[in-house]
């Protein structure tokens, strides 16, 4: 047996595996997927070329064909929709939801290691496929509201769109933030996804371990969190006195910092860019304005530290104004994200390695019996 | 931003976290729960005192109310039994249908670090004391049968043979092997319920996790391959010819092995030791010969190389002498490893430290569209 190997707490910069999925250059503010520039496929492509890409390694070769097989697999039956109706509250989260559907529609699921890599790919789709159907069939049971059916010949993104608030409207400034949001290097959800499939398991079992890990506290990206500070100050003119606030009682300013990028966030730039050219409203001047402020109320009150807006502060202002909801925020997040798992979950299987480091026991000397 | 940490793959034998709930000392052919040898636990213990200990860190000062306290927790309401039969087929695994339960009964489940201390122990409690309820009810339902209502006055282990079987019958045996693998070392399934613990997130989350990697092939553990191996046997004169075969052909011995254990695996010997004495029977004879036709040869055929029965060996024919079917034996273990899983789960969100590794680029160059 080899002597076990110190590394620091939480794993922090210790490499688990090897990825060609993505990667993300804090220095250089910048990310990609598969070597194509993360933004760059944001403005530029559908969601479902950006899916294929991450799950096949390329964009598809007729994507109205890929389009149309996503499609399908979006439509979810009778039986789930019942099975939300029976477990959803008015005060059930749609990501709570998510996990009893994704589990009764994979019952049947089995592991990745005794499929071929055809049918892996199909759990894989199939998973990400339903989760924005289910995400937006729980959100209107919870409000009392008639489930939107999914319309199997739409994009993808604006079916989303308009199964959860009945409009698919603004449905490309939507687009454009869930492409950013896919993946982001090796972030806590993705790992513990990866995780479970190191085992072999199915591919239910490896999204609810990806899914479990994304509705913690220090996963981090809740882009509720922003424009609950911009709520909270108001008028701009108030922002400097609030920072100050925050900054003596120690607490975080939302929406600002990562702990990755050292110069801008390029999902903020973009996003920004986005919402200033498409709305004219009081939110968007607002959260401008707020930005401006808190950068210099950091300048002034911290000198020399550098903190700019991160992806949640104007995701949250994007997802406003295309009429989601800030409870839908997170969930809507997910929606994107379950994309670059199951990529990830894949990556993993086809690696047929477990992942499994050990523990140090540091209670009491035990005592043997014999 | 710190430079990258190169580990052996799989994080094989690099320190992820410090526990005090329990460590395997292979060399030594011993394992405990918190100090106190594992086997003698399962030889002088009630399941419920091991509980106890595992997740408050002592043995019950009054055992009674832990026994009734958990025994309520064992009742399952009729809407979860109805949940039960609307996804339950003839062939579903009864783990893959307590994925569903797990997640409709935690279906408002809030995240650890938001819950004080006493809340998170209930939610640990109530997920590993309805986990043998659901699996029973889903093995019937898949059967046909009744389902069988849990008795809160009976202890733990009894109420779950009878609610599988129909008979409490032998449940003084099958605590002891429930006993002896309640936890073992950091296992597969423990780490990742820890990784989706670390982040914060809720119990029911972090048990998905756990059950999610303990579902792969490569967790290992799986009773019902050792007893299908004995009937592949047959007759025992055939295992130096059958143990033969295996060897020539590169194949694993099922029950016979273990990474960690270098000497005799200190569970199989007591299970043997347990099922010698009770049963008289041709499956416990037949296991015995066959024990000692493998050990010889392999001391034949490998010399120099001991390779010893592991706890899958006997567990196998324990459960079967108990009175549970093959498909049974991983469910039954699951009963049992929820109680592990949930202490660990409890260790991890007190360490308030997210597990967040890193992963290494390796796909082509990217290219900055800007």
């Amino acid at each position: 047996m080899n002597a076990p190997i110190t590394v620091p707490r939480g794993l922090k910069n210790v490499i688990v595996t090897d990825t060609e999925i993505g990667d993300v250059r804090g220095e250089e503010g910048f990310y990609h997927y598969r070597q194509y520039d993360a933004t760059h496929l944001a403005r530029t492509r559908t969601f479902e070329d950006v899916w294929h890409l991450m799950v096949f390694g390329d964009f598809p070769q007729t994507p109205d064909d890929f389009r149309r097989r996503v499609g399908g697999l979006r439509v979810i039956d009778g039986r789930t929709v019942d099975l939300l109706r029976s477990v959803v509250t008015p005060s059930t989260e749609p990501l709570a939801a998510l996990r009893v559907a994704l589990a009764a529609l994979g019952v049947a699921d089995r592991p990745l290691f005794d499929l071929p890599e055809s049918e892996r790919v199909d759990a894989a789709l199939r998973a990400a496929a339903a989760t924005p159907t289910i995400i937006a069939a729980a959100h209107r049971l919870a409000r009392g509201l008639d489930v939107l059916d999914a319309d199997p010949t739409a994009d993808h993104v604006s079916d989303y769109l308009r199964m959860a608030t009945g409009s698919a409207g603004d449905s490309d400034v939507l687009r454009t933030y869930l492409i950013t949001t896919i993946d982001h290097g090796f972030n806590a959800s993705t790992f513990a996804g990866r995780v479970v499939a190191s085992t072999g398991s199915d591919m239910t079992s490896s999204v609810l371990g990806a899914l479990g890990a994304f509705l913690g506290p220090l996963h981090g990206g809740a882009p509720g969190r922003a424009l609950a500070a911009l709520d909270d100050i108001g008028d701009p003119a108030n922002t400097r006195e609030w920072v100050r606030r925050r900054i003596e009682s120690g607490e975080v300013i939302m929406g600002f910092g990562h702990a990755v990028y050292r110069t801008n966030d390029p999902r903020a730039e973009l996003l920004k860019s986005v919402v200033v050219q498409r709305y004219d409203s009081p939110l968007v001047r607002q959260a401008t304005t707020v930005e401006a402020e808190i950068e210099a109320a950091i300048n002034e009150l911290k000198p020399g530290r550098r903190l700019y807006a991160n992806v949640e502060f104007y995701a949250g202002v994007l997802m406003s104004e295309v009429g989601l909801p800030p409870e839908m925020f997170t969930p809507t997040f997910a929606t994107a994200r379950v994309v670059g798992w199951t990529a990830n979950i894949l990556e993993q299987a086809a690696e047929g390695k477990i992942i499994r480091p050990v523990a140090r026991y540091v209670g009491p000397e035990p005592v043997k019996a014999r």
